[in-house]
């Protein structure tokens, strides 16, 4: 059906659908970050010839493959049948959404004389950006979708340092502009992930994947306001999560810390927040999610500074920030809430250094190496990322102020039946 | 070692502990609601001798068992070894915890002669109740715990209706004023339930139930809230919901509805923020989602008169409530906000009735018989509750304004291929 109604209006449709059917397309990823490297790799595991595009040549230089053609020049794309976005969309200084990215990849890709593309964004976004944002850019270039290009949306579900679900095993949710869109995107993806979900319109993926970032912000930060009164009350919310979580049914757990970070979590729910309001529907649930995240840094510089009771005296106190990736194992560190640590810190009068073995250099400091030389010097150390293979014996055993925000050297010393003492 | 430890300073821990441990041990349950039948069952099914103790005789008379031991006098629980305590701990009229069943059935069993009890709280509670509410009504009638009586908590985890998660094989969660109160306890449920889970103090058995039904009421208060932007927008929450749970790890689906009913989740988290408030913490996230809830049913009222768009002129509209009991398959009508809907749609000017198969009267109200007669002579029809068995494919056929809080219909009428019009 599809492909008769199609044949009449457009031409590109039945060769582009040849082409992604048979593995032929030409693939190219614009922005080769953690989620257009995963796609790339997995689309050169497919046998896909894959452009790569990116302005950082050091993300380009990470991939070396036969079938990988890093570029910074985006009319390299002419050749492309398919061209996924994948763009960061983060927020801007006043922590509003910030599509600059996506509208200058759009324009980009609106912008080649090829005609029979496939666009599919990957970027996290509102509910409506494909259709009111994504969509004029392309139209202002006076392209028309469905005839001389097709656009969908399949928002990115890559969860950095899942080794169970990866790209390939994760269901892979698509909506597009019309039905030819989402028929071809769905095509498309289905020749390399196990997994593919069609939505009915564009506006579903999207809000579905906010949902998803919106549900984990909002339960990681009721825990830590619970957290809050736990701690009032002297009761040991770690050991709450945890006899909560032998229910079998109606629960899930989810442990405090110094609040989420990265690119997706502490960011999707204030582009659906603002959409909403934009729709006048205030959504009071996600915003106090949001106030209770963003005031947790403060609160955890709050307790270094009731530790340490004026300690030391008439000097400027030391803090050593133990993991600055915004979670283990990872060298990221956007939207980390250490770096807020970091920031109010200075701000309250510490001097602050920082250990992280993923992260050897930030923003003009060093990774200081982690040994009793390093410790001893400190007048407090906060535990911000529970990076695996981190002293966290020679942490335990220190005579000094601990706040270890991620509950690691109790979970340590059980586990290895340490001796230290309860902290 | 705790057995050495006891036997110096008490008399009745050898004696119970070992009838306990025999089996041997009368039990006596106060309050044989939903939640003390279900625990009189199990241990009735263990070979337990067990009385029970209502106000309502009714009750007591659901329960045919030779080993049963109706009783509305409680001097008949002087014969007990074991005494567990599963009355309501519901809201008062102006929302605020209301303990009354709770104290008087603590003092009801403080009151007796018998020393060497182990009483065993199973209603719901806040963090501190027991040690600073119940514990002190023993205390004056000066009973010392851990010599004259054993105290102990385990927050009841029944889900009626549920019939895979039974109370014999949900774990059970104990926590005890002492250890030796705790000790006892675990003992005693070990005999009759699959996993037992002690916890170091009481107050962490007390804050893990109420966070596990925190959870609920904040989850699906969010998609509620949520799905208030998707109508906006024209966005279908259902199938958005649907497809974020294709995410296979860090996700939950919840469901929108007229708002959580039942005499748990709309209830706990008000007993967490009253308590967290005396504490001096504030609760903003589990406000909001108490708040969202408690206007869940002046949405639906305000859905119908829109519907109605001023009909029927001049006369008053007729609104039929289908499912006025808290959740499918019960007859419960605690909290429901079935009957929420009612109060305001009277107030807004409807003429109410109602249909629930398991709720045949209600308030001097019958249930209508779900008819076409019945039918037609309404002018707005609410699902409020999607109980199974009632005929949603005539609910689907009619011309009328349905507004279907549980998109039953829709369900329907896909696993049916029912040819209904989209409502």
């Amino acid at each position: 059906m599809l492909k008769s109604e199609f044949s009449t209006k457009v031409n590109y449709f039945p060769q582009l659908l040849d082409k992604i059917k048979t593995k032929n397309a030409c693939v190219g990823i614009i922005g080769v970050g953690y989620v257009g490297q995963a796609l790339v790799r997995a689309l050169l595991s497919a046998g896909y010839q894959t452009y790569g595009y990116d302005i950082d040549k050091d993300k380009l230089r990470s991939i070396d493959h036969k079938y990988f053609r890093p570029t910074t020049d985006i009319r390299n794309f002419e050749n492309c049948d398919v061209i996924c976005i994948c763009v960061p969309t983060p927020l801007d200084r006043n922590r509003k959404p910030d599509l600059n990215c996506l509208r200058q990849a759009s324009s980009d890709v609106a912008s080649l004389q090829r005609q029979g593309q496939l666009v599919i964004v990957e970027s996290t976004v509102a509910p409506g950006t494909l259709r009111t944002f994504v969509l004029p850019i392309f139209e202002g270039s006076g392209k028309k979708c469905g005839r001389d290009f097709y656009l969908a949306i399949s928002p990115e579900r890559v969860d950095p340092g899942n080794t169970r679900f990866t790209i390939k095993n994760t269901p892979k949710v698509v909506g597009g502009i019309d039905e030819i869109s989402a028929f071809l995107a769905v095509e498309f993806y289905s020749n390399f992930i196990e997994r593919v979900v069609p939505t009915t319109t564009a506006e579903v993926a999207e809000l579905s994947k906010i949902l998803e970032n919106t549900f984990r912000l909002v339960n990681i930060s009721l825990i830590n306001e619970i957290k809050n009164y736990a701690d009032r009350s002297g009761i040991d919310i770690w050991e709450v999560i945890d006899t909560a979580a032998t229910k079998p049914f109606a629960f899930m757990p989810h442990y405090p810390g110094p609040g989420v970070g990265g690119h997706c979590i502490p960011v999707d729910p204030v582009y659906l927040v603002e959409e909403a309001r934009n729709k006048g529907v205030r959504l009071g649930i996600v915003e106090s999610a949001i106030a209770v995240n963003e005031a947790q840094p403060k609160k955890i510089v709050q307790e270094a500074k009731k530790a340490l009771n004026g300690r030391p005296n008439g000097k400027k106190a030391k803090m050593l920030l133990v993991g600055i990736a915004y979670k283990p194992g990872s060298s990221d560190t956007r939207e980390s809430p250490a770096l807020k640590i970091w920031e109010e810190a200075e701000r309250r009068g510490f001097r602050v250094s920082y250990f992280d073995p993923h992260v050897p250099k930030l923003n003009g400091h060093a990774s200081k190496p982690l040994n009793y030389e390093t410790l001893l010097e400190q007048d407090v150390i906060i535990i911000a990322t529970d990076h695996q293979g981190v002293p966290y014996e020679m942490l335990g055993s220190l005579n000094k102020p601990i706040i270890d925000s991620r509950n690691i050297l109790k979970k340590f010393a059980r586990n290895n039946s340490l001796k230290s003492k309860d902290i």
